[in-house]
């Protein structure tokens, strides 16, 4: 199997985007620029092939510029208060805004300075000059004069400005006709229900639509499965009938083998492997004359590879600039490793806390597509660094509108699916408020708090010595920063077992005595110390728990183990047991609150949450419907310090 | 005829907006809401009207995140180098990265650690965690959780997390339906030959266009001659399926009368007239429970109007923020005036020049649509203002991307056809870069030079006394600016008539001594100087040439107005005789040279044109082809300093 490294390379990103430009000049890519001539009342969006020019002039006749009437100025060349002149019919004649100026005259009076002596005569008091009021032929722009360049995306004004001018139709640039073609045997479709393996079938869809987004003119082609002949038959179709071929390799390994396989035998792999992470097996051949890439099968791979590489190609074939995302300097809340002579590609969350835009780097690896969803930028480590630290400042591309990013909420802390429920409640109401959360455990909230990157952090830490919850651990980590505590609720926390309990799992005694499966929560996670503190009383041994050393980041991951049989047992609150329709063995009930810095008080998104929490009855019907809360305490501030 | 104004209002925009606002809310506009269910492949770009949660865990079973193999942590718990494991075929899977992890299997050890015996048999020497490098059911999320909050735009990534998580249907937003609706009698479809006084109809093309970018399913009406009847017709059909109707009044008044007419007749006007400029008419009215805008007839006008009153209504009907566009500081270039108690919005052009962000009032009035073609944004003066001065630090709202205004080079001073020439030749090379010219005149190029305002200014300024071009000026007005006098061309200047000259015109001695109508360029104009010169010479006193304060900005405006016989002569280059067909008397060959500071010189912008001048020789061609033109110093520095 390790044959199938052998002819990956590693090139570095700039040697691998250059030489992939250089093929491309070579096959004449970036000169083809296909063009067609459509009517102006289609093309809207689209980049102009050709210099448009005025056909005729706009306006294309003297018009008067004011309601009023039209006359000769010589006529009131001695027109003053003293000096009334009077015109007759045959010397003026009425005008609207828009009018076109009669022969012979050469001028118009507003009608407000005009006196009808009768309906066929005026007097007027003062002279004009020649052509006052009237929009001249050409006033606008003259016929042959350059309206458009060539290379610009036409808006909505320039058609207005072409059609007014007699410009009908233009020449455009065409798109470049893109297909991405899914690859491997395990794919099913949207909507079938999958046997594990079986992988449903959305990267090409994701793949698509940036495509789309970049100007392209892409569709999805038919999944072809791990058979080298049919994918060649694919692959050549497809450059027949296209000016780029993306093709997905499946999550397997044989799939990597066949596409780079075939397509050195049909064509020329120009790079295959670069050093980039995510991303490093993409594979960039040319078929006769038409690029074709091979995109890891990850979708977070996929996407920033083909971010990489396909993005200024299409620009370029359309004739543009490349099109780069904005980007900002934000803060990164946590230090990030990244390995020497690769350039690494980090999805960081953003969220402006006081005065700080914190990055915090997100997603568990490649295969996490919604780590690309929660993802508000890009953060590029260059090959030649060996990380980031806490601290340091980083650009960020953006991959969300920056007015998005300044109205998230960052939460970070403990996790409970309240939380859930408060992002999406608050993405209902305007102005749109969006909630970023990371479930770092109650401890890793309570620095966030400390660090100043967080707005406000979820906590449910129980004082053993005084059993009372939260207030000892702020006293101990944030006795110099003046915040509110405030309940959010109270919640019931257990054991999480299978439906109908099969192995009448009653407590830990049980779990250790019969060596069930146990799945443990991370270090520093308030449930952690619960679990602990019950290990303790009960005088049991760590190392007597099968799986204590397996640690998941939330309720729900224990009990989505749990669900999945991979574990027997979890600690954990009964809302996720509810969700997955699981069992629950109470253990213990514990307070939750929210640890909120004073000067966020005023926030207007912090406002929001606790008038919601406080005040909204329907909100907090949704709360109990999770199943295991108590809100007798909701909104209440339990502590506070100064 | 002033009956009209009766019952136009002037409302402030302010308390206009609020009013308009609060009879929305009335008839329910803003939680109407509709909502529809569509296919996840179907939604993207759309506004989530649900929350979306994960109907299966992703990855939905154990996944090896590796290639390798897979097997049962406990079988390792004491290998090491010292103590390889030998696992037998019925011990170990071998998976790939994707592969389900099999029964009874809860680790995967990398390819690279596994040494095969034989096919049947691995030696390993390395212990192994539970679940190490398996991806886990719910890893990346959990069935029941939250994946996108309500009033979310669907992305690509965001349509393959949904699918990645059995979700194949998703509630979304309906945009609202709306409709554009021309009026006037003396509208004509595009491709038509008007007669003078009719119109092409273009504005319904630019304000539906508008209309779909900000978010509605926007049509464009039938044209409306002016008529009640017929009006009253056209908009009880449109409001009977239609969330916002926009009627476009035609330029004549009495269009205006019937839409505010008819609108209280079938409904109900709420605002009409604000004291905005332009857009003062603007009708907002409601009839039945639909809102029904009345926009003034010029293309100008009607755009800003919307933008005022649709952009936010469309944002809100669809539960979403309202869509700003970007807003920049830039520097106001020269003062402008502006009425108290209006709000009043200019079209303004932006280049970067030096540090500076310049921007400068465009646009000749609201008829002109080539000002909001070229306008690169708006600047708003408040009510309260009288008007903003030179130097000024002003808020502009930017109408093209920020990158595009950076690729700018701004050129004022003298108009030459060439300069249309070099605009597009640049526009089409990569990077993109933008011309925006503004024509002051020569004298006035040189102001804008020593202002710091602009890149570089077109030149052809005779000085009497030496005979000498534009040196003496600069020595006069720029003496401490260190710059280079690069030729451009050199042209032919002189008298242009109607072709085959009817008249017989061939100098200005004719012009005077039988009294034909002359049109002028603005003072400060190099023509307007050689005019005065060749006057001067001929001893023609200036009140003898009939229309010679008639002044028009551009060679082609002295063009079109003799090609529409509004004048019988104007002293212009011949390429703008050779443009409109005109006959040309020759006068004098001029030179046109380009004054360009040192410290531009460096800039690409400049360095792209001067190569081009310099060595493109198919650009030389085309400039020759317009006619009148000479080459022999093009790019010759004719004078430097520093």
């Amino acid at each position: 199997m390790n044959k199938r490294n052998i002819y990956l390379d590693n090139k570095p990103l700039a040697e691998a985007k250059a030489i992939w430009h250089q093929a491309l000049t070579e096959v004449g890519f970036f000169s083809r620029r296909p063009q067609e001539q459509i009517a102006v009342d289609l093309c809207l969006g689209r980049i102009l092939a050709r210099p448009v020019s005025a056909l005729r002039s706009s306006p294309s006749y003297n018009a008067a510029a004011m309601d009023g009437i039209a006359v000769h100025f010589l006529d009131l060349a001695n027109a003053s208060e003293g000096n009334p002149v009077r015109l007759g019919r045959d010397r003026f004649t009425p005008v609207n805004t828009g009018n076109a100026i009669p022969e012979g005259c050469n001028a118009v009076v507003m009608i407000e300075d005009v006196h009808y002596v009768s309906d066929d005569e005026v007097e007027l008091i003062l002279p004009a000059t020649p052509w006052q009021h009237v929009r001249t032929i050409g006033e606008d722009i003259v016929a042959t004069e350059l309206i458009l360049p060539e290379g610009h995306q036409v808006r909505p004004i320039d058609q207005g400005a072409m059609l007014a001018t007699g410009v009908t139709k233009v020449w455009v640039q065409c798109p470049p006709r893109a297909i991405a073609i899914p690859t491997g045997s395990e794919l099913i479709q949207p909507g079938q229900i999958g046997q594990p393996g079986q992988i449903i079938e959305f990267n090409s869809r994701i793949l698509a639509g940036y495509l789309n987004d970049w100007g392209a003119a892409a569709r999805r082609g038919t999944p072809v499965p791990d058979d080298p002949d049919r994918l060649r038959e694919a692959i050549m179709a497809a450059v027949a009938d296209n000016d780029i071929v993306v093709l997905n390799a499946g999550a397997s390994a044989g799939t990597r083998d066949y596409t780079s396989q075939v397509l050195s035998e049909i064509g020329r792999v120009v790079v295959h492997g670069v050093a980039i992470k995510p991303g490093k097996p993409v594979i960039l051949a040319m078929v006769g004359e038409v690029p074709v890439i091979g995109l890891p099968g990850y979708p977070v791979s996929a996407v920033l590879t083909m971010r990489l590489f396909l993005r200024d190609m299409i620009a370029a074939f359309l004739g543009r600039d490349r099109l780069d995302s904005p980007v900002i300097e934000a803060t990164l809340s946590r230090p990030f490793h990244s390995k020497m002579g690769v350039d690494e590609f980090v999805r960081v969350t953003l969220g402006r806390v006081g005065d700080n835009l914190m990055a915090t780097p997100v997603g568990k690896g490649a295969g996490a597509v919604m780590s690309l969803v929660r993802a508000d930028g890009l953060l590029t480590i260059g090959a030649g660094k060996e990380g980031i630290g806490a601290g340091e400042k980083v650009a960020i591309e953006l991959l969300r509108p920056q007015a998005e990013v300044d109205a998230t909420l960052v939460c970070i802390g403990s996790h409970d699916n309240i939380i859930d429920l408060l992002a999406n409640q608050l993405h209902t109401q305007r102005p749109l408020i969006r909630i970023s959360s990371a479930h770092v455990g109650s401890m890793g909230g309570i620095m966030a708090i400390r660090r100043g990157e967080a707005h406000l952090a979820g906590s449910h830490l129980l004082d053993e010595s005084t059993g009372e919850y939260n207030i000892p651990y702020i006293r101990r980590f944030l006795a110099d920063v003046p915040l509110q505590l405030i309940n959010l609720c109270y919640r019931e926390q257990g054991l999480l077992v299978a439906k109908g309990n099969p192995k009448n799992i009653q407590g830990f005694a049980d779990i250790a005595e019969h060596g069930h499966l146990f799945i443990n929560r991370q270090g520093g996670a308030g449930t952690r110390l619960l679990t602990d503190k019950c290990l303790a009383d009960l005088k049991i041994g760590r190392e007597r728990i099968q799986g204590y050393q397996r640690e998941e980041y939330t309720h729900m991951s224990v009990a989505a183990a749990i669900a999945s049989g991979s574990a027997d047992a979890g600690m954990g609150i009964r809302a996720a047991a509810v969700a997955l329709g699981l069992d629950f063995v109470p253990v213990a009930e514990e307070r939750y609150d929210l640890i909120i810095p004073k000067k966020f008080l005023g926030d207007e998104k912090i406002v929001r949450v606790l008038e919601l929490i406080r005040t909204d009855r329907a909100f907090q019907e949704r709360i109990l419907a999770l199943g295991g809360y108590g809100l007798r305490d909701c909104g209440k501030v339990m502590f506070e310090q100064s």
